[in-house]
């Protein structure tokens, strides 16, 4: 039984647990072949943007219902990947996040697009 | 002010655009270089695999612990991408899994990694 | 024997073979897994350009030097899997720039950044 | 006036430089563009391994075919990028073959797939 309106990342990977079990797809779900696809579909979502000019605007109409179906394939194969690495995502996000914001403290990241081990921070944590 | 348990898709993309904001990185994050990040960070997950054997069993509790922290990296970009973008992810999700079960009728795709292009079915929708 | 100035492909492939049978690493080489090494390598060329302004001028000499060795490193991943696939990558690549000479006739692709499926030619050649 | 068996990286090269020229495609063709059009393109030679055994011997014939092309595509954007980089692509193989040589002393690397930081190597050389 699904929740009525599936809304947390638990519940969309409970429907896509289901929807592989129903294929009987788990044969072809190997931890490798999941990061294979989630590169392949990453770079679909590249594709999009080959040639075009770098604007930081939102995209047009057109390409934002392509963008979004791409991104919907991303995330599936990434839950994917999680459901089977047995990873909980929504903790894995929780956790990278804080990890970030100790790597990137607002006094030094503000307006800076460097990468945290080139910023001129004391003892960066190490992942 | 975040919610105590954060855990919908939502709930996380606003910790995201406070976490942003907070170091002014709007100014970096164009649609394309999120494309172009999401693809690099795909890409240091397939890196995880890089001449292992394509075992279908869980990874050690080494590899999962970096997979975890890469994985997460890939759902920063994906909705860092989504928000300038104007897309809602848990709603492309839910759009492609139903476009996904229309292509692939549990019928015709069971044990099969066909592609629905490639599944002896009729008038497949396309996308 | 190799060559004093190895310069062809073909010399530069025969180099790759040496080094691979040196080190009994044909055993690692499956075309899979260089396909998969191949897309790793080039996300790390990639990523040299993350964050960065497009701008259609050459590289700084520090940037240069770091490409240098990644689109190294891209081509050996190349070579191996056209050695492993039994494919000659100097025909490989004269067979596709006369296929894109006819997909792309100059009347028609010139100052044009559209894929060929979209200039408005008429019989596109297929591939 | 191209050689009548071209065969050297500088022969493919120069009729690339051609090719692109007729076209007047130099201002697409900025670094970082060709960067990401080379990841797409490696994706593509990734994806037609997509859910794939993962086989230590060549492709079918089929299969060979359509890697092929899309190995040419592979070589066509690391020469743009290279000629756009000023990077003269022979001259970095054989400087990076020699690295490569230093990092994997036959002794240590035979057999082995470990990156040749984990190799237990005294001092190897930096990149």
């Amino acid at each position: 039984m699904q929740p009525p309106h599936p809304k947390t990342l638990a519940d969309l990977s409970a429907l896509l647990l289901q929807f592989n079990a129903d294929r009987d797809w788990d044969q072809f779900h190997s931890p490798k072949n999941l990061a294979l696809a989630l590169s392949v579909e990453s770079a679909e979502i590249l594709e999009l943007f080959l040639w075009s000019r770098d604007e930081n605007t939102p995209p047009s109409p057109d390409l934002r219902d392509r963008l979004k179906l791409e991104a919907a394939d991303v995330l599936i194969c990434l839950l994917n990947l999680c459901n089977r690495s047995q990873i909980d995502l929504t903790d894995a996000f929780l956790q990278k996040l804080a990890l970030n914001a100790s790597r990137y403290p607002v006094e030094k990241a503000r307006g800076n697009a460097k990468k945290y081990d080139e910023l001129s921070s004391p003892n960066p944590p190490q992942d």
